[in-house]
């Protein structure tokens, strides 16, 4: 006869020793979210995860939890502070990061979109991805365009983010001009009605480009990560 | 001394003439607004504002309401229905209407915003003006927006409406390309997040460009009315 | 001297190539959207762009407007109705369908989601991948994530789509066990706060799972386009 | 014959006695809210109720709060002042706190969840219970849970409270695994659309789960108070 | 070393156990939500459920997909049909309901509030439960209220359900005079400003009564569920 | 000492004797809501409720329960049934109704206004006030103020109802013009961004005239009576 | 023959002698809503409304404002700070307040509602009425109604005010107790779901107790206004 | 054979001259968003556009960011500081400004709408208009309208800028009394249910005046852009 307790230990047993690999089985490393962390907390974290991994990213780092991560992270480790990005990469002297061949664009609408473009593209980079990144391309100077959709043909990039806030056209926009799948990251800018990404986000959820799919408001982390886990497949099938 | 019971009087006299010459007073037409009110009650309506001003303007007539109409209106009128666009225009047999060689045009993004963009159409259309009317030009076929702009600049057209559901991107391409002003009317076209046509307001209003109004969803009459308000009072300005 | 009017125009013809191979630009063919069309405009499209391409597809079809395409549609197609999926796939007896060896994984929560993921199933299957559909596999019962996990994992599935509706937790749950991107399409499934999807797609926005990336509510074509252009690439990539 | 006034006073007379008692009556003690109460009246007000029941609880005490509380608070009391849970609690010295033999237990999905947690575990510890924290079990390592359902089912706890926020997923999964009612409490943690709680109580609302239950955003007082008062209940009954 | 392939299956296998005895693990049998499902897919589950358990319930059943069961289900089985509570209770002759001993209380506040109430009535007397129902006692005559109260303290009832829409406040005001956990259930009664519930559920999440949880609107089956896992779980307590 | 189960008691023994003379207590006499109630139970409801009173009010009562009712009430009744606000009014033979010297004016913007504006004026009238309609009088031709304003000053009415949808802009106006309190309740009457009542909600709301309050959407009984409770009081005041 | 400039200038001058005795015409007297306006602002405007009427009323004043007013007003007046309710209030020397003998009740559910409440008798106050305050009253402990119930019944009191945060449902109880209007003020007091006042205006509108009108969140002048109109008129018709 | 990637340059090839005369293109010139930028960011795009155009316009300029521009712009421009609309406008000594002949009207409700109504009109005057503008002419005091519609009409104004918060109700009611296009801009001015200008973006979009249109809340520099665009054709029209 069966014992729902004994059951119930059997099953939770198998979990132990589920999230030691967490990027082989998924493909994207884990990230420390510093927004609403203590910088001793963000920085005692990257230590430890560099400390198992070899480097450790943390993304939304203030410009005080920056400040204290460098003053007070282990001698072990190399660190990279993107200020407009607001991340923070480290890496133990010994790691040697490697390059997947995986191929990632990002662009940004306006210059307001930058942090969040630049978090997306530190994550991409450190997901071993060749990133090319192109800013200021809004949908008001439409001929911006001509250079990175003409790199992003030639240069066989696999995937795409794309960064905006106000009404949030550009994704839909340069999704129709490209071979490969878009990731819309919707920017917390614009004001009144709509404002704070809801007009962005609403656009890109309705938009009529098939082919365009969305993260949330100001996540660069997850555009970028998305972007760099297709271009890596993409790069792997290469080599076989 | 002063009595505000007499001064409450004298203030309300005043208003008694007030509505008598409406289009006088404000360059726009009543019109009767049939959704919700009973075929009888439309027909009397036209048939009484078409006595006072010669010609009368239903909008938003479903087909039973329609034929009810076509039925019983005086024999002193003769009536135009508009099918898609789900207006009545009567007009008496002795009437004139006057061409005031104003000049508008009308753009629809996709075949779902016809009812809306014919709406808008015919609204102009009894306000005097001649209206240019370029239907299924979405931002989806960028290309064929040659047209429209093309009569818009050429023939001096001085004000356009554009419908568009969606992510009611249109408007704000459309008035990217031209030098009057663009009327965005939303049309309740759209489903899940932003549906019945909250995304497509919320971009126009959050649009980078500028020279674009909006009027609420579905308001054809009002996009139709303003521009050819405007379109009308550029004509008489050049016939001083 | 610049003439702003002659630059409009150049600008502007340049657009009239521009959507002939739609498909060939950016991966994903058009498709016909019934809802809001009569039974006739559907036949006529879907006949017509049969006629251009070889082959046509409508979504969100209902029984009526089937029965009505499958009475009159030209008889130089075969035509597959696909029920609860609601899609006509529209082939001329000449035209020869090509398979990509794009692979696309295609889960849905419960029966209820049923129709949003057989939508993203044909779609993906039209584009020319094969598709591998696990239903009802919704979190209450996760242990039936065994066969499709297996499945995706060995069969290097390149993309997977997961339909969830109510509390939306299923494709950030897959999104933890697969290394592939994840696309997640809320169903208007769930009742009283937070019904109709959008619990569905607020949780999956505020995931915790990079490589999840969202369509709108009930968007199965936008989902099994999306992963179907990610898998070709891949495909392609191999081939190479 | 009636008189109304006569009778409203005699129901409101009724009244009077009958907040004398209220754990007595209700199972749960008074507690004072502190957001938006100078540390004056805080201060005052906890002297007063543990003088009245010989012990006091305030929740959602500021720094500043506390520690004007610990200069001011009279020589009479004990005071313990939990920092992350923003708790005061005080008692008389003569006071000698009963444990009823309630078993609750406490789950935090994250880091950001503490406050909330805490806030859970300090007001069923006063209110007799002894509690189990299992803190950072977030679903994204689910093998965390293992320690908790298992001491869950083994110690009999009667309750479980779940503090989960982003996409509030947790408590589901954990009402999935254990024999005793769950009280879900979202947290404010969360950004750009469905951020700051918003997500998680739809979630939690929408779960799949039967024998969830949920509380107001961040209301961690209310959760404890609740699993509290079913622990001390069963508790009770085992007695007999 | 380890592989991740590996793993991933391992975990999945331990799952394959989990569901079959869901009622011996959680506490609350499974349930068919009738609403979106067609009468023979109902009458389909209800016979495999009934096979497998003994019995099975039904909720949110229309009259055509009750009358369609009544006519089409085994011969082996027994069933009642709530008309009020929208219910199918099927049951084996064979098998033999167990009383747990629990016992539970449903108040509905007014007449549009029972068919909720009544499906968590249903509900608890499935899971074993003895029902005492409170109906038409809201807060606009109170003294009605002096049963159910009475009742509840006197009988030893250990979870209360209080089902209500509009304003929403009864359940704070049967909490404060109850010493056991109340399950406020918000239904989807009022109009204009808050109504379909929505005033309801805030009210009962604004709540100042400590001990009152939630559900989601119309959501009786879940009210119902957690009030008889309480009762049960006291039930057995006392037996011990 | 106390006991909380006998105090529990004492209490809600004295709300027993409360509901019986509502209307001498609240100065409004009960209603019936008949919406989403049966025809039979309207009619057994104002049955009895007449047979109590001597009379009784029943408000959104639809063709087919008026109807029901007209043909099934008892023959002790006087029944008047008003079409337009939808109202059903059950009178005893030998009730004699009394004047109570209240005066209430009762405004409507426009014609779809009409039905809730009618409700507000039955509602007086059952208690017992002299009700001065005024009906299309909205902004658009504000002149048609005049009368409704002279009457209101002249007959020294106590307390105005102003019923409006679209932008709810009447209330506002007709405050600024009267020295008595305006009571407005916004009709459901609008569509697109703000329809159904919502703008003329939110513009009632955030009115710059002080002296108008609000009620919920359509609800013209609240209105009508807080408006004659306010009359009743003036001229009960007027004859001490 | 008519012309529509003239008939424009016509009316507009009317109105020029319109506002000249607000406070004859609408029964409240003009007040200065302090927030978002200057210290210097609120100050001269002080002075300059009280040079005309003798008096005047500022609402919304911090301390700042308020210390700068006090500093700077012209020594020909009186000036009165109520801290708590944030007004300033301003007399001339010569000016001699009279009392209307209108009565008028202010009740605060909980201490975080005083601001509002406050404010609405300041207002009343000024207004020439007696004001009879009654705090912290809320639901949680109804016996303490008994006193201002009692005093509104006994004393004749007009109107009265009940300012209530939270869930709101002091309003509805206290109309269920006295026979005279309740003007519910929702105050911005509560968190998380339905917070800062949402659920309170919600409860209140939903409210099954006519008799009940309310005003915007935190408008405390708004409802005292309106109770202090109701109360003049009651008292100047028993005087006649 | 087409080749698509060929086909994409040539497209965007052609945008690349399509900016460069955006005001002759357009009819309106482009302007600096200073919110979010760093004053540095500020200067030196001015200066470049100055550099340019031979002027400049920056909007929503803080305190800071004007004081840093003033101290660091070159010394080739005169610069102009509306501390009220925080805007900056740049000119080039050797710059002739150019009068247009277009003549716009804006009009404020209250003195909180000052800031978006000085936008507006430094917008319209740096775009060559002659500007009248009325402060201070909100609904309360009608009156006021007086002069500015008298103005309106015989100056020949070709269109209004009406900016007003709270309930929004000035822009229909000049709407009503002027014969030219009104653009109504909601202030975020308010507070409550519908504060932030969500009542008056509604109460605009929902009014019952056509030939009123609407920009996003405080956007000033829009409605005054849309104006000038209208009265400057309306000039140029006057001139041929």
């Amino acid at each position: 006869m069966s014992d729902p307790n004994h059951e119930r230990m059997e099953i939770l047993e198998q979990f132990a020793r589920l999230d030691i690999q967490r990027r082989d089985r998924t493909g994207i490393p884990e990230a420390i979210f510093a927004e609403g962390k203590t910088p001793e907390q963000v920085a005692r974290m990257l230590d430890a995860l560099a400390e198992k991994s070899g480097y450790a990213l943390a993304t939304r780092v203030s410009e005080v939890c920056a400040q204290y991560a460098l003053d007070h992270l282990s001698s072990k480790v190399v660190v990279q502070h993107n200020r407009t990005g607001r991340t923070l990469h480290v890496r133990r002297h010994e790691y040697e990061p490697k390059s997947t061949g995986g191929k990632v664009a990002v662009l940004a609408a306006g210059t307001s979109d930058l942090p969040v473009a630049e978090e997306a593209k530190v994550t991409a980079e450190v997901m071993g991805c060749e990133v090319f990144a192109f800013y200021d391309v809004g949908v008001a100077g439409i001929h911006r365009l001509l250079g990175p959709v003409e790199t992003i043909v030639q240069k066989e990039i696999a995937a795409v983010v794309v960064a905006a806030g106000m009404e949030g056209a550009l994704p839909s926009v340069v999704r129709g001009l490209v071979p490969v799948p878009v990731i819309g990251v919707p920017t917390s800018i614009g004001y009144g009605y709509g404002g704070k990404g809801e007009a962005a986000l609403m656009s890109m959820l309705q938009s009529c480009s098939p082919g365009l799919t969305v993260v949330n408001i100001d996540n660069g982390f997850g555009a970028g990560a998305t972007a760099a886990l297709i271009a890596n497949y993409v790069a792997a099938s290469k080599v076989k």
